[in-house]
């Protein structure tokens, strides 16, 4: 049986992650806050509060006297434990983001990529070559960095496996010790949903309820689950690969191989077919760049002359996304679902109501009756904070500090 | 906040819900082989064995002496403590099951209803005749049972909400309270799929693994979902409703009132409407009643002579079963996939083959590779077994013997 249990020492451990997450995620508060946002007893945050104190991962930053009772110190995550850093490589650019053990991001650097040169040595290049770049500006030694955390492209996603949405790019092991070495560092290597879904875990909505569905609407469409305040990876790490769901069976070919998947209606290729479906000759259908593309789409929207192309493929688009969210509903039965992605950044207050509309009348029976379907509120760039997030809980737990109970790839 | 965190008091609940999982799903074993079944440490289970010894809840059952070593004894659920109910409300019938506390069934009884007549007062007669019949027949006092569940049809399913399957019935709280009155006994009402998951992780597939999704096909289809060996209830109790996402958006209609769901398609009638698209005039499109139409077609595939428009039929319903599956795994990516339900028994081996080809085919790259896909080994009726499964969960809980960290409805 490989059921993972607690053990008593496990508990302990995972309140330390309760209360840590509690810390960096509201930012500072007294002991008795982190009591009532825990859900653990007074006397248990307490002990762990006086643990962490004592290892220096807490801080007591300041002393409050109340109008009533004893003076209360307010307490927030020590900044100066070290840093982490966070890298997103994509086909066309790399994103390193440079972190506080508080989560402040203190730099940022992005390179763009020769989308078709998807060899694993040039990429690992790529990531050494920004890594070293920032801890020079930093003036910072390998060794004042805990851990770094490195998202790589169709990462356990489409049938092609690790390489979907680079079918030339295959990472072997031998690829990863590459890139292990000339990080020279503690290397964590996730999926790019992962790292948005712990983002969205300790900085975004996650920090207020216990189900939680956060969906990447970008080229490709994706989603992170979170239950019971935890990230469900599945069996291969590939849960929440909801854009490789049927919207219609045998439909459009999506670039993962299948027929009909969400993605093929809703990533940014998606939704130019279409708008070249309701108008083919439309001039936003001949745009190069799909960036470029969802911009122009934006501007559109929001023009006094109204086109009735563009607006009648954001009234399709809200329903093929409505229609998709209503059968993660169907599944998940979540309390809450967040968009992120820049899609999302640029179409998401468009798309929304009629897409809120779709969900509850989609939806089976009452599940959606309650839902909140929201942009998410994660600032930057929640692929590199996410993965550095995961850095720092492997750090903590690599020194004892925290239990984690899920797997982390690599 | 309200994510639910564990005290030390939950944990040590906690670990004898594991123990008595443990010794419950199989069978009788020493308590060294729970050591090892639940991954709590020896001296956690013993402590955990000792106190569920001496509230009269485990039993040592004979004392072995082995080849090495001291004797061991043998542990075993105390069948004697009382007696719990499992009561399956369906439209067309009312089945009931007794079970003791080691959950080896008693007494099994179903009866037939009219299924034009769905009103809550009518139903409740029902279960209460239905329990009263079996009380009498074993000589057993209401006092000498824990608890009883019920499952009632359609409850928190489809856009109707509590009444999808039976739109004109409607539960409101003063007939769950007249319910509770008849039945005279500690009473959970709760979702058929959520019983058919409880009996699958109790006494099926799911104690050996941590993630499992089991997938329910008869008129309806369902599919309860199981993670880190917890079953996954969702905000509104609804998750698992893959027979309500979709197979091809505006699709064939479904009786939940949307298009194109996976019911309409894998149901038992969408199965009769597949062999009507393919061969209009078959014979076994006019067989009346659903039941007799499946055990007609599982005779049809056994046939000497080939009946090629049925084989068609299973091979179309393979495709559709596979892809809705493979959406299954694309979003929670489990170890396991069970199949249970009347059209299982009759034609899951002549599907299987294919709708584990077309799985690993469309599911995301590798996550299908190391599935394993087979048919529930539950015997008997799963929910009835499952709801009384419940039951015994709710009446340890409510005597503060477990802890349960997921709401149960009502």
């Amino acid at each position: 049986m490989t059921i993972p249990r607690l053990t008593s020492r496990d508990i302990r451990s995972d309140s330390r992650l309760d209360v840590l997450h509690a810390i960096l995620s509201a930012g500072e508060v007294t002991r008795n806050e982190r009591a009532q946002v825990t859900g653990l007893s007074a006397a248990t945050v307490a002990t762990v509060v006086g643990e962490l104190i004592a290892e220096g991962i807490v801080l007591e930053t300041k002393v409050t006297v109340g109008r009533v009772g004893r003076p209360t110190a307010t307490l927030g995550m020590n900044a100066d434990r070290g840093r982490v850093v966070g890298v997103d490589v994509a086909e066309t650019y790399v994103r390193a983001a440079l972190f506080d053990t508080a989560l402040n991001q203190l730099e940022f650097l992005e390179v763009e990529r020769d989308e078709h040169i998807l060899d694993p040595e040039v990429m690992t290049e790529a990531v050494g070559d920004i890594l070293d770049r920032m801890l020079e500006q930093q003036r910072l030694a390998r060794e004042a960095v805990l851990g770094i955390g490195v998202t790589l492209p169709g990462l356990v996603q489409g049938p092609a496996g690790l390489s979907v949405f680079v079918p030339n790019l295959a990472w072997r092991s031998e690829d990863l010790d590459r890139l292990r070495e000339r990080v020279g560092m503690p290397l964590v290597i996730d999926n790019p949903l992962k790292a948005i879904g712990t983002a969205e875990m300790w900085l975004g909505r996650g920090r207020y309820c216990s189900s939680l569905v956060t969906v990447n609407l970008g080229t490709g469409v994706g989603a992170a689950i979170a239950l019971d305040a935890r990230l469900v990876r599945g069996a291969t790490n590939s849960a929440g690969e909801w854009g490789h769901t049927l919207l219609v069976l045998d439909g459009r070919e999506c670039r993962c191989g299948r027929r009909g998947c969400v993605e093929a209606y809703v990533g940014v290729p998606g939704i130019v077919e279409t708008l070249r479906e309701i108008a083919p000759d439309h001039p936003l259908t001949s745009i190069d760049l799909q960036r470029d593309f969802i911009l122009a789409m934006a501007q559109a929207v929001d023009r006094a002359e109204p086109d009735e192309a563009v607006h009648a493929t954001i009234d399709r688009t809200a329903y093929y996304l409505g229609s998709a969210l209503a059968d993660l509903v169907a599944v998940v039965n979540p309390e809450v679902i967040t968009l992120t992605g820049w899609t999302t950044w640029a179409l998401g207050t468009s798309l929304l109501p009629a897409v809120r509309r779709h969900v509850r009348e989609q939806a089976p029976g009452t599940s959606a009756d309650g839902l909140e379907l929201e942009l998410s509120t994660v600032k930057g760039n929640s692929v590199t904070t996410g993965v550095a997030t995961i850095a720092l809980e492997r750090s903590l737990a690599d020194a004892g500090l925290i239990t984690r109970r899920t797997a982390i790839t690599l």
